[in-house]
Order: C-alpha cells, then sequence, then structure tokens
C-alpha cells in the first residue's frame, strides 16, 4: 500500500516541474512527458479511494489507428503489395522481438535505440529495429541463397522526439529486397523501376529517384584524401547535403571531422555534380577518381544500371548524384532515394503528421530509399557465407501522412466501411422481417447491415447511411411484405424503387 | 573483455547440465532451452576468435512464417475479412504495448505471462497479450461508445511451454466484437453468424457452437450453494469438463476447492444438460434454478438468442451447454464456442504444430470462442462509463495449422507468388530483349517474372516456372524476334503456339 501523504508530496513536486518548464518554453514533448508524470502520480492517488484512475494514452511515440486512417492505409498498402506481387514477390513474417545479439552490431550508434525486454528469465530479447537485419537472418538460418521477397511489418525505436519532429517509436516498413548471386545490376534495376510504379500509381505528385554507389564514394574520398579511418564519418557528413547547404557541410567536414580545407573542397567539386549515363562516363575519364578501383567498378556499375532503367522505361526519374549517401552502415554497392519534388504534400515541420521515414537518412520528401548490401548475411552465417541482396525499402508512413492530407484537403468521404445496403424498417415489430433479409443478403454474399435495434426510427437507420456512405437501403414496411417487395432507396438521390423480393440480390449487385 | 578460461569452465558446466537432463529424460523443450544456452556460451567463445558466432534462432516460443506458411495464412485471412466486411466491420489498430498498468488487473493470474519491455528510462510497457483490452482502452480513451469492429494482430504471451504442447509465445489474435447499447442478443446473435459463416467457408469439416450464460452458471452455483467467493474458481474448474471427465472435475472441487460433495453433484447435474432453446424453457420451470434471477435472465435471453439464430439461419450448429464456462474473468452474460468435430484434423499432442487458442479455455479443436463483456470499458473510463460489448475471437493459429496439414495432405502443390508468365529466351544475348517485353507485361499489369541473368538456359527458366507453378513461359528467340511473335508456351501441357507481339498482353489475359 502506497502511503497517500506520499504521493501527495510527489504530485506537488512534479506539478513544479510542469509549472517550471511551461515557464522556461520548454519543448511541448518535454512538458508532455512530465506532464503524463504528473497524471500518473494522481491516479494512483485515485486508486486509493477505491477506483483506480488510469492514464488513458498510449505509450509515447506510438498511436492507434482510427478506421479512417486504416481504410488509407489499406488503399496504400493494396497497391503497393500488388506492385510486389507484379514482380513476382514472395512474403515471409519473422518474429516482432529477435535475441538481443541478432541486432548487436548492426546499427552502430543507433544502437542505443533499441527497445530491449525485460530480462524475466531466459532470453535476452529486443524487438526488431529495421526488416532488413531480421530478413539476413531469415536468410542463414534456413540457409536461402535466393528469393525475391516482401515484408511489410512494424519496427521500433526509441528515437530522441526533441530530434525527431514526429517521428513515432512504432511505424510501419515495407520492404522489397532480392537476394541471391545474379548478374550485375540486373536486380538493382528492378528494384528502381518498382520504385517507380509504385511511386506513379500512388499518384503523390511528381518525384525523382537519386541513385550513386557507395563505392564510388569510398574511391571518392580516397582520392581526395580523406583517411581510410574516416570515410564513414565523412560519408555521414555528406548526406546531411540534402537538408544542409554545402558551406554547413564542409564546416563540419573541417572542424568536427578534422578534414582539411583542401580536401573538403575537393569533395565540394564532385558531390555537386548531377547526371546520367553522360556523367559516370566523364567521371571515369576523370584523371583523380579513375585512378581509385573501386570508383570506377560504381561508375561502370551506374553505367549498366542506366542502360537497364533504359529498357525498364524509368530514365526520365532517375538522376546519378553523388551528393546521394544514405545513412546506413551496410550498403556495399549502389544506392538510391527517392523524392517528391511537389512542394507542401509533406511538411516536415509540422509535428505529428509525418512518420518516420523508413531508413535514416531523411530528406525533404523522401519517401524510398535502399541499395545493395552483400555484407549483411554473411554476419549471420557461421562460416560466413556471403548472399547478395539488394533492396527498397518504401517511406509508408510519410505516404500516409500525404494521403492523409490529400483525403482531407479533397473533402471526399473517406468510407471505412464496404456495406452496400441497410435493411431497414418504416414501421415498429418488423425485426425480423430485417433479420429474415438480412440473412438473405448475408448468405448472397452481399456486404449488409441492419441496425441492432427493435424499433428504430427510419430517420436514424437513414441518417446511419449517410454517415457511413452506404449508397442503398432496402426499406420494409407492412405494404411491402404484403406485396412480396421490397423499397430500394438509393440515398444519394432520395429515389426509390419497389423491387420483388426475388429481384432483389440482383438489383443489389447490378447497382454496387 | 571476457575471460577465454571462464567461458570454457562455464561451457563444460553447461555441458554437464544438458547430458544431466538427457540422462533425466528431462522434457525436449528443458532440453533445448539449456543446449540453447550452451550454444550461446560457445559462440561467446568463438568472439574472441575474431569472427563472432551468432545463435541462429529465433526467440523461444516464436517463429518465421515462410512464403508457403504466408500463402495459406493470407487465404486464411482473406476468407475471414471478407466475413467481417460483409457484416459492416470497420478495422482498427493499437501499438503492441501498452503501458504496463493498462494491463493491470485484467488478466488475474495469467498476468505473469505478461512480456514487459526494459525500463530504459520513460514509461513503464508491457507487450499487448490480447486484443480486448486494447480495444476496452481505445474505446475509453477516444471516447466511442459504438462501434462495429475487427483487429487482426499479433499478441503476445510467456506461456510456460511445459505446460502448453506447442503454443507459440507470439500469435495472431484476430477479433471481432460490437461495442453499444442495443436491444438484447441482436448483437450477441450476429456474432454467432459470423462463427457460422467462416467456419462454413474455410471448409475445416463439421463443428458445433456451444453456447451459455455467465448468468445462468453464476445463478446455478448460487442455488447449488456455492459459496459467493468460490464462483469464480469453480467455474475455471467446471470449465475443464471438454477435457476430462465429470469424475475428475469433481474431484477437484471437492478435494481441491473444498466443495461439499452435495453441491459438486448439484452441479454435475446441471452441467450434463445440452440442448436447444427448449431446454432453457425447461430450465425456466426448474423449481431450484428458477430460484436465481440472475439465471432466469440468462435463460431469457439464451431463448431469445435462439429466436434470432433461427432467422439467421444457424441453429443446426448451435447447442446450448451447461458445461461452457470459458477461461476469462470478464465476461458478464452469453458466452459461446465453436469446435471441430471431424477427429483428427488437429491432433492437440503433436508440439509445435498447434498454435494457441485465442483465449484461455482451449478445448480440443476448439477454434472460435467469445462472449459478452459489459464491464471493461468502465475499467478504463474515468468516471467508469459502461460501453456493452460482445465479441468473438477466431482461433486462427489453430486453423493455419489445419489448413497447413491439409495443404501437406492433399499434395497440392501451394502457390507463394502469382506470376503469370515468365519471360524467357531460347538464345544467348537476348537479356535486352527479355527486359524489353517484361516492361511491357508490367506497364500492362501483368505479372511477369525475368530471370536474373545475362544468359540464363532455356532448361533452368523453364524449371523455375515448374517449381513456382507459374502456368506460361514467353519465349524469345532471333526468329521469334524476326517474325514479330512470341512463343507462348503453356508450362503444364508443354503446348506452344507464335503469338504477334501486338496480341500477346490479351493472350495472356485470356488464358490466365
Amino acid at each position: 500500500m502506497e502511503d497517500k501523504t506520499q504521493i501527495q508530496e510527489a504530485i506537488k513536486i512534479q506539478g513544479e516541474v510542469v509549472r517550471k518548464l511551461k515557464v522556461e518554453k520548454a519543448s511541448k514533448e518535454q512538458i508532455d512527458e512530465e506532464v503524463a508524470k504528473l497524471l500518473e502520480l494522481k491516479a494512483r492517488l485515485g486508486g486509493d479511494d477505491g477506483k483506480h484512475q488510469f492514464v488513458l494514452k498510449t505509450a509515447k511515440g506510438t498511436r492507434d489507428y482510427s478506421p479512417k486512417q486504416m481504410a488509407i492505409r489499406e488503399k496504400v498498402f493494396n497497391i503497393i503489395i500488388n506492385c510486389f506481387k507484379r514482380h513476382g514477390a514472395e512474403t515471409i513474417d519473422t518474429p516482432v522481438f529477435e535475441l538481443k545479439e541478432t541486432l548487436t552490431g548492426k546499427y552502430g550508434e543507433d544502437s542505443k535505440l533499441i527497445y530491449d525486454l525485460k530480462d524475466q528469465g531466459g532470453e535476452l530479447l529486443s524487438l526488431r529495429y529495421d526488416l532488413t537485419v531480421p530478413f539476413a537472418r531469415y536468410l542463414a538460418m534456413h540457409k536461402i541463397t535466393n528469393i525475391k521477397r516482401y515484408h511489410i511489418a512494424k519496427v521500433y525505436r526509441r528515437d530522441n522526439p526533441a530530434m525527431t519532429r514526429g517521428r513515432y517509436r512504432e511505424f510501419y516498413q515495407c520492404d522489397f529486397d532480392i537476394a541471391g548471386q545474379y548478374d550485375a545490376m540486373i536486380p538493382d534495376a528492378e528494384c528502381l523501376k518498382i520504385v517507380h510504379e509504385i511511386l506513379s500509381e500512388l499518384d503523390l505528385g511528381d518525384f525523382y529517384i537519386k541513385v550513386n554507389d557507395r563505392r564510388i564514394l569510398d574511391g571518392m574520398f580516397a582520392v581526395c584524401g580523406v583517411p581510410d579511418d574516416k570515410f564513414r564519418t565523412i560519408c555521414s557528413t555528406v548526406d546531411k547535403l540534402d537538408k544542409v547547404p554545402w558551406e554547413d557541410v564542409k564546416k563540419e567536414m573541417v572542424n568536427e571531422k578534422g578534414l582539411s580545407e583542401e580536401a573538403a573542397d575537393q569533395i565540394g567539386a564532385y558531390v555537386s555534380m548531377q547526371g546520367g549515363t553522360d556523367l559516370a562516363e566523364r567521371l571515369l575519364q576523370d584523371h583523380k577518381l579513375s585512378q581509385s578501383k573501386q570508383a570506377c567498378a560504381g561508375l561502370s556499375d551506374i553505367k549498366l544500371l542506366f542502360s537497364y532503367l533504359q529498357l525498364f522505361q524509368v530514365t526520365d526519374k532517375v538522376v546519378f548524384d553523388l551528393s546521394l549517401a544514405r545513412g546506413l552502415d551496410y550498403y556495399t554497392g549502389v544506392i538510391y532515394e527517392a523524392v517528391l519534388t511537389q512542394a507542401g504534400v509533406a511538411p516536415v515541420t509540422s509535428e505529428a503528421q509525418n512518420g518516420p521515414m523508413a531508413e535514416e537518412s531523411v530528406s525533404v520528401g523522401s519517401v524510398a530509399g535502399g541499395g545493395r548490401y552483400d555484407g549483411l548475411v554473411g554476419m549471420f552465417d557461421p562460416k560466413g557465407r556471403k548472399v547478395p541482396c539488394v533492396g527498397v525499402s518504401i517511406g509508408i508512413e510519410r505516404i500516409f501522412s500525404i494521403m492523409e492530407q490529400k483525403a482531407v484537403a479533397s473533402a471526399q468521404k473517406v468510407r471505412t466501411t464496404e456495406v452496400q445496403v441497410m435493411v431497414a424498417s418504416a414501421q415498429k415489430n418488423l425485426l425480423e422481417e430485417r433479420l429474415k433479409l438480412v440473412t438473405e443478403l448475408w448468405n448472397a454474399g452481399i456486404k449488409a447491415e441492419v441496425m441492432h435495434k427493435k424499433n428504430p426510427k427510419l430517420l436514424s437507420q437513414l441518417q446511419h447511411c449517410e454517415e457511413s456512405g452506404i449508397p442503398l437501403v432496402a426499406i420494409l414496411g407492412e405494404q411491402e411484405l404484403k406485396d412480396g417487395v421490397v423499397k430500394l432507396r438509393v440515398v444519394a438521390t432520395r429515389e426509390e424503387v419497389d423491387i420483388s423480393r426475388a429481384d432483389l440480390i440482383g438489383e443489389i449487385r447490378r447497382r454496387t
């Protein structure tokens, strides 16, 4: 039993904390967190009075999906899954948690964001941080050397809310990957074709896809005089170029990362370059870059990639961009990122409306990203056997929020059910007849509803149809029963017509 | 850094533990657990040699879903979701974890099976244990007083493997609930109609649905002289009647729970009763039971329920069974459970093949269960406002395993992709032509594949079709290109026919 006065004291102190934060104009998240603690204390106090007061909230950084959000989510998933299936992908599923050590050493500094489970005896477990590491574990464990699979599931990151402007801690990832030893750039090109198809079908406005290659970046760093051990950290700095101007990136390289100004300037010249297969051609002739075998391999592959993209008819949207770096460590070859160009569709400064991107390096409007990671599966194989992989992750949470905004903007009603007809009655004491009729409809596969009241008012039945977007009402009354008909009402036009019972199902099918 | 000799010592000790368990013929699960610990130790030793050895496994009690399992899972979900939608249900989603206190006090003794997250600073969180409590939290939090919703998601239970014969710790629940103040038994009857539709469509063999009412049970306990404070525990004992004979249940009541033999015998007489609306009628006249107001209310509602079930045309499968008790505490009215009668479809003694049931009280062949819980939402509302609810949970994991067994037994190939046509070449150097053609097909919405090799052998392309169940192959060769045709091959019959390029898409659509 807790001491009531102790809790009351704690409430007083916590109240002070909240007031102080408000005076100091602390971040909304910080204040919310302390307010939540205050409410919890108050709830505990309530518990002493016999009825426990719950803090009615979801865990920080998570949310419920309402039926309206689910309807949009389902629509987006259908488009994406259809595309994956059109390309012959299978799907798999893995548990939401993995052995802790499966995730260890895969995410670098971000490992601190992993959710661990409490040690309740038995194995040490962590919630999955992405779908790529579980996929690599899956391949190694089941000794699968080639597969084309998609996986749509939630992942978990204890992200710092102050940094993340509305990122969720629980969010969907939507991954497509091709594992297997294939000829260069063919699977890579298919991944880009898929991004192109999905973004076109989702109709999110204009977009383009940046491509680069980790080997080109590494070669560029080498010829610009970046020490080997600084490749990854300089790469992270380059990755910021889509958010901050070159001058700031250069400052970070020189002042924070200790790079010489000359090396930084050389990198600066390269990372400003954008083009197509012609740029790859030109860089292959570049007297400095061509000294790097790695860079040349990357550049040749970019050329090959573009030749396949031409056949796939997607070069109109693809740009070879030397500033693209991407955050994750495990990429070994081609990398890419799709960006929406229509300003204003996804205001990243607005909190809580934007989901997190599927991967670390999120630029404004970035909605898909991925690349080649040939070493990850080998980290799980006892003999280190490698399985080459290339994949793409669709930034589904951002897409959800864009679609939700579009739905609000269009003022078009989002239907959350697919009900075709409501079985209603105009008079009292017709519950039995309503239940009989709705049974006929259900048994015929018609999506139908009936009010769970004995004597609902006709008006409230019609109102329900208006609200839910149900297009038809089948109205029963004494007269209709006598005549063996049903009055079929079109909700939109209020037009009514008597249909014989025998023709009703056909008529509903015809009209919906 | 770990001391190598220390680990070697630990390995020796752990090796002894494993050997001892094997000698003692301990349970497989116990041995597996200790072997896992041994492997982990060995892996740590390996780590010192420069390459860390992972224990390649999923967490205890969890599993990966292969593409084949996913294909079956998708088929089952489609049938179930279609039924929910036919009845006008919306869907929602909630986070995988909740505030720990949201789950506190909802599951009685089973609370020890809840997975807690590690306290990494911030809120105390637990993985959801079912979908019902999060649903009640959702309703209270968003102040929703009526909704018809389904929710399909995974839940988590640290179940004792020794007790559970193959139950998973991560498994799907598939819930349909109707919340709202409606006229008696109408939503309850719709839940049963839904169970009937789903089990019929899934074609799992014959089944029946037992119904009872908590108020009848409580009234029965009262008139049989069970003390008030023993209602719940005697109810749990009754719940075992579908697994053990009455004699054993009686023994537990008398010897363990301290009930008088006379009271037990009176209960025994009631719980052997099964029937329909006639039994409810008869019990309303029963001189003893009719003394309980509660029992009478329950019996009248059973009669009303049967009258609605008659209109829904499902009484053929529904049995009023006084022995049905169900495990969960929160039921307040009608309860029901669907049971498969075809013996052998789901051997519960076989480990690892059977998933857990959605709810506690699992009888042999039980595949769905639910009931009315009018008090749960009120536990979350600050003012204790109640929202009456009734729902059903489909035992989807058991259904998966039956479907998987049926798939194996039928020897029919389960397709894991929907690819309609493979674009192949008979000669070398036709990669470009293949990519061009597959692009045409994709852009036309045809599900198509192409091998990611420059010069794959025709045989291996055809083999892939056989293995994946792809029905058609579009074969390109020099001659076909010259003639402006494609050779369309039917994989099953090996029949081949030349189709002009212009007609190809139409022809594929016609044939698939």
